[in-house]
């Protein structure tokens, strides 16, 4: 199963493609999504670029399924604003062809890859290192999405021993939305 | 000149399509698209009915412009990330295909068509019907959108008079950020 990580951002959002048999990962790609180009009044513009490059990386890699960070709200309500809105466009890429889509907290990732939630950004870019033999860390954004597509990787796994995985998808997201934000 | 007017909304998003010939208004369609029948809690599912209802309107009519009202921070900071991202998904299904988009207040619209700001709904709901010279009142949702076209159709016909129309639409959404919020 080819696995793609996505951590939104409207100014930068990151993007990790893994691959998994059983415990097996491998590493296919990473990279960022910028829109820091386009004059940051222009919402509408900015959107587009979020949506076409990860309409990009989902038809180069082709992708059996996607793994999407819950934003949380911002002290800014503002930025939330923004940052919903970014999120809104990386989903609809997602969903616009019927890639399924999990969702996880960030908490919920740097459990799943550096063992506990309050892991920092140079713990996760770390781990993602040595669970994926990397030969250099990857930039933050990169290792948030990867670190996702892992997250995923291991509930699958742990899934896949109790049933089928394939048709649970839908409950193992379902059962990681107690008390979740968006 | 056809124009599609979008009113944002995780639950239900309203939309209007009207032709513009010179100061001439004429009703194209109008109504609303609703996520009620997706469970709550399955956001990426929401996203995509949202998405694939705008992208079916575009289809339809192809429209030659766009109009989406400029969403505002709700008191509930997790209804705010709500709407973003609702209206990312919104927005996302207007640029995919290059669409040009112009971004109004509620304000704006009320103005536009009600010629006060403080403008209620039904008196949004009257108007509109006068304007498009329609048997009857759009629904709230539709009317807003509906609203939405007129505003950017009287904004395009004071912008022709002074230039070329085509070229300015950038400039008559700029001239409208102003201390909007998103």
């Amino acid at each position: 199963m080819r696995i793609l990580g996505i951590d939104p951002g409207l100014q930068t959002t990151g993007f990790g493609v893994v691959d998994v048999d059983g415990h097996a990962l491998q590493y296919v790609a990473s990279g960022t999504i910028t829109t820091g180009h386009i004059e940051r009044g222009d919402l509408p513009a900015r959107l587009k670029v979020l949506f076409d490059g990860i309409t990009e990386v989902r038809d180069r890699y082709q992708p059996d399924a996607a793994s999407v960070e819950i934003v949380f709200v911002n002290v800014n309500p503002q930025a939330t604003l923004l940052l919903g809105q970014a999120r809104g466009a990386c989903v609809t890429a997602l969903v616009a062809c019927a890639l399924p889509v999990a969702e996880y907290t960030a908490l919920q990732m740097k459990q799943a890859v550096a063992g506990y939630g309050r892991a920092g950004k140079a713990e996760v870019q770390e781990m993602v290192k040595r669970l994926l033999k990397l030969p250099g860390v990857p930039g933050k954004d990169a290792a948030d999405a990867l670190g996702l597509a892992i997250t995923h990787a291991h509930v699958g796994a742990s899934i896949s021993r109790i049933a089928g995985a394939t048709a649970t998808t839908k409950k193992t997201t379902g059962a990681y939305r107690a008390g979740r934000a968006y």
